[in-house]
C-alpha cells in the first residue's frame, strides 16, 4: 500500500449502525463531532444514514455512500456479540473474504491480559477483517476500527461509542487522512444575540451579510434560533485560509457593530461565560433571587469552572414566605402589586445582594404555566431585575411558549440583564 | 382512487431534507417522533437518511427508501424558497410532471389573505405537485404536505417544523394510513432506576427477562444508561394487543419487585414528578439547600407544574459565607470537617428546613472539579443529606465524569434521596 498515491477526498458520507438508532430514544450524535472535523480539512458531508443491526442493511448503505461520496465513515457494530455486523456489512457490499486476522486476534488477547482477564472467545469476531482493509488500533476499547482502500473510495469503520471513536478518527486525521481533504476547508465565525428575535435580528443583519455572499470570497450565513437566543453562522470555504479569515473577520466585526448590543459574543463562549468573565475581571460579586426559574440562573452561573469566584450564591423563593423571610422583601409591597412586579422583582434583587454580600444581583419573578395566570398577567409574564453598582435595570416580558420554554427564555433574560448591568449597556 | 385497496405498510424508511442537517449544529429529531407513532400502529422503521438541498440527492434517497420499504416519509423542503426542493426530488425519483395545482394555489392565497396579505409570488412553488400526488392540509403554515399511493410504496412529504409535521401526520393516520399498518404493533414498558450502575441493573434484570424472549409472545429487552439513571425498555410486537400487555405488565413487575428499592417509575413519570408526587399526597413542603449543584436541585423539582404546591425554595449556598449567614451552619463545623462533609451538609439541609420553613430538606456539597480535589475528597466527591420528618439520610459518593456529569448525578442523587427519605427506604 506504501507506494500507491492515494486520491483525494472531496466528499463523504456517514453511515451509524445499530438498531437503537432506528428507536424514539437515541439519535446518532457521532456524525456531528465527525463533520466538524471534515468540515476543517474540506471534505464535505453529502449524505448521513441509519441502518439497524442486519448485514445486507449495513451492505446497501455502503454501496449507497459509495456511490455518491470518496470518503465513506462508518460508526457502530463492531462489537463482539452477534448482532455486530458492520465487518460482515462491509464484506458483503464489496464482495470481499472475511478472514481472522491473527496478529488482531494477538492484539484482543493482550487487552484482556493487560487487565488479567482470559479473552472471551466471543471477542475473536472482533479479528475478522475483510481482504485488503487494515485494522485500527482502538487505545480505548476492545473494537479495533477498519480501513479500506479502493481506487474511487475510502471506507472507514470505527466504533460507536465516541470516546472511541473520536480519538480513532483524530489518529487517522493525524496519518494521512488529514491530508486528502480536496475541497476547501470551511471556516466558521459565530455571532450570539440575546434578547431580540430571529426576524429582527436578520433585518438587521441581511443587508450586512448578503453582499458577501456575492463578494470575491463568498460568505454562506445560517440564523440558528433556541430560546431567546439567535446564533448567526457565517461560513467561507476557500482555499487560502488567510482570506477567507480576513473576509469573515470583516464581515463578523460589520455584524457585530450593528447588532450591539444584542451580541453578546462572537468567540464561541455562552452567555453564562461571558458574564461570568465580566464579573470576574471587576472583581464583582453576584447573587440570584429567583422565583419561577427555580435556581435555573444560579445552576447556568455555576456551570462555569472557576465560578465560585464570583457566585456567592443564590435564594429560589417559590413561596412568598421565602421571599419575605429570606430575602428580607416587605409583605406589604408583595400585596400592594403582586409577586410578579417590578418593585418586587427590585426588592428581590436588592434583598439578595444585601443578604448575600454581594455587588450585584439579580432576580426573576413570573408566571411560567400552565397555571396563575390573570388578564392583566398572563402565563410568560415574567419581571426580571438586576441592581447593584448604583444601577438598576427592571424590565417586565411575556414570554411565548409552554412552561419550559417561558423558563428557558427568562434565564436567557436574567444572565443578559446582569451584562448589561455591569457594562452599563 | 377512492375504490382502490390501498396496500398494507410494513417498513418504513424516513428522509430528513435539508442542507443545514448536514452541518455540525442540526440533528434530525423529527423522526423520533415519526418512529414512535409508527411503532404504535405496525409499522417498522428500516432506515432513516438525512439529504441536503439538491433534488438529485433527494431524488436517489427516495429512490433508495423505496427499494427497502413500504411506506416513505419525507420531512423538510417543502418551503417556498428555490433551496426547497423535496417537490422536485419527489417527481424525479419517479418520472412524474410536475405541475401547479390551481386549487393549491387558491388554498395558500386565502392564507395569506386571512392575515391580510398578498401572496408572495414565490410561494406558488409550493402549489406545484407531482402527477398523482395529492396535497395534504396543512393547518399551522403555509406548506402544504404531499401523498402519493403507488402500488407498492407510499410516500408522504411533511414540512420540516415540528409543530407543522406532527399534526398533519397524525390526520394522516386517522384518515386511513394508521389501519394499514402490517406488521403488529409495538408496545411497551419502561422502568427507571438511580442509584445503580448499568452492569448492576443488568446483572439483577438479565435473569428475569432474559426468559421472556423465549417465550410464546416474546419480549425484547434495551438497557439505556444516563447520568446517574438507568432505564430499562421492555418491547414487545405482537397482533393481540390484550396478550402482549399481560406478559409486558408481568415482567414489568417482575423487574421492579427485584430492582427495589432503586426503581422508582414504571409509569413514564420522570424523577422529580415521582418526588414532587409524593410530597403532595403527605402534603409536606420541600426546601434545598446546594453547593456544588448550584441550584439544578430545585430547578429540577420547579419544573413539575405545580410544584409550588410543595417547594418553599432552595438556597444555593456555593460561597462558605452564605451556608454560615443564609442557613445558619456552625463555621467551626466547616473548619472542623470541611464544607464538603456529611456533618456540613447534614447541617445544610438541617439549616434549609428551620430557614424556609420546610418538612423535608436535601441539601448537596461536592466538588464538581476540574479544580477543588484533594487527595482525600477527589473531584467528584459529593454529599447527599435529605432529613426531615425525624429521619435522615447522609451519603457521600465518588461520581466520575466531567464537570457537568458530576452535577447531573448529583442532582439524580439528591432527588433520589428525598424520595427515599420520604418512603423510608
Amino acid at each position: 500500500m506504501d507506494n500507491v498515491v492515494l486520491p483525494p477526498l472531496a466528499s463523504a458520507a456517514v453511515i451509524a449502525v445499530g438498531s437503537e438508532l432506528l428507536t424514539p430514544f437515541r439519535t446518532d450524535s457521532n456524525s456531528l463531532a465527525i463533520t466538524a472535523r471534515l468540515d476543517e480539512i474540506g471534505i464535505r458531508l453529502a449524505h448521513k444514514a441509519v441502518v439497524g443491526d442486519s448485514a445486507q442493511g449495513i451492505a446497501s448503505a455502503i454501496r449507497e455512500a459509495m456511490a455518491r461520496a470518496d470518503l465513506v465513515i462508518i460508526s457502530g457494530g463492531l462489537g463482539p456479540t452477534s448482532d455486530d455486523l458492520t465487518r460482515e456489512g462491509m464484506a458483503d457490499a464489496l464482495g470481499l473474504a472475511l478472514t481472522e486476522d491473527a496478529h488482531l486476534v494477538e492484539i484482543i488477547a493482550a487487552r484482556f491480559a493487560r487487565r488479567g482477564v482470559a479473552m472471551p472467545a466471543i471477542n475473536r469476531r472482533q479479528a475478522m477483517v475483510p481482504s485488503g482493509a487494515r485494522p485500527i488500533e482502538n487505545p480505548n476499547g476492545s473494537a479495533p476500527g477498519l480501513i479500506l482502500e479502493r481506487a474511487d473510495t475510502t471506507i472507514v469503520a470505527l466504533p460507536g461509542p465516541p470516546r472511541e471513536l473520536l480519538p480513532m478518527l483524530e489518529g487517522l486525521l493525524a496519518a494521512g487522512l488529514g491530508a486528502r481533504g480536496a475541497g476547501m476547508p470551511l471556516r466558521r465565525r459565530v455571532l450570539k444575540m440575546t434578547g431580540r428575535g430571529e426576524s429582527a435580528v436578520d433585518e438587521i443583519a441581511a443587508p450586512i451579510y448578503e453582499p458577501y455572499a456575492r463578494g470575491p470570497v463568498p460568505i454562506e450565513t445560517t440564523i440558528l434560533a433556541s430560546p431567546n437566543q439567535v446564533e448567526l453562522h457565517l461560513s467561507c470555504r476557500w482555499a487560502d485560509a488567510a482570506a477567507a479569515d480576513a473576509v469573515l473577520d470583516e464581515a463578523s466585526r460589520a455584524l457585530e457593530a450593528a447588532l450591539r448590543p444584542a451580541c453578546y459574543a462572537t468567540d464561541g463562549r455562552s452567555l453564562e461565560e461571558v458574564v461570568g468573565g465580566l464579573l470576574a475581571e471587576r472583581g464583582l460579586w453576584i447573587a440570584t433571587a429567583e422565583s419561577c426559574t427555580g435556581g435555573l440562573v444560579a445552576a447556568r452561573l455555576t456551570d462555569v469552572p472557576g465560578s465560585s469566584a464570583y457566585v456567592r450564591g443564590g435564594i429560589t423563593a417559590y413561596d412568598n414566605r421565602v421571599k419575605i423571610d429570606a430575602l428580607g422583601v416587605d409583605a406589604a409591597l408583595i400585596d400592594a402589586h403582586g409577586a410578579v412586579s417590578e418593585p418586587v422583582a427590585r426588592a428581590l434583587a436588592d434583598g439578595a445582594r444585601s443578604r448575600l454580600a454581594a455587588d450585584v444581583a439579580v432576580a426573576v419573578t413570573g408566571i411560567a404555566g400552565p397555571g396563575g395566570g390573570t388578564p392583566s398577567k398572563p402565563v410568560g409574564t415574567v419581571v426580571i431585575a438586576a441592581t447593584g453598582l448604583g444601577r438598576a435595570r427592571v424590565r417586565t416580558v411575556v414570554f411565548n411558549g409552554d412552561r419550559q420554554l417561558v423558563r428557558a427564555q427568562s434565564v436567557q433574560a436574567a444572565l443578559d440583564a446582569v451584562r448589561r448591568l455591569v457594562l452599563d449597556l
